[in-house]
């Protein structure tokens, strides 16, 4: 089933975040993000933007190819 | 110097737009979007959402980590 791309990009964040056993809150706490709008991410409930995305990725000591690279992994599941 | 990921995500967009002789008005058609919100993108100017970044890059044929690829490489020069 193809997802759509706010959907793969939110349960990326959420499995490589779970993956180093980062919480929500102290993830929102890395990005300089609220955790409610983690969580939204997370759920693909937000169109999330470049300036976030960035701030994400470097929380996650990935480059955003990186990341997008995980994301389209997840997508061909 | 460092510049901030807007202006190195709209220099490539540009780049690559233009490596492929297609005119901004062609490519907002591609993208369904505006041709003023892609001048603005191109020139850093706006903080393009994650579904928007999905079309310009299905417009010019490359995954999103491909794009972040180019944008990357531009970002070292």
């Amino acid at each position: 089933m193809q997802e759509n791309i706010l959907m793969s990009f939110g349960q990326t964040i959420r499995k490589i975040r779970l993956s180093k056993e980062i919480s929500q809150e102290k993830f929102a706490d890395m990005c300089d993000l609220h955790r409610t709008y983690i969580s939204d991410i997370e759920l693909g409930k937000r169109n999330v933007s470049l300036e976030n995305i960035e701030k994400m990725s470097i929380a996650l000591n990935l480059k955003i190819s990186q990341l997008f690279e995980e994301v389209e992994k997840n997508e061909t599941i």
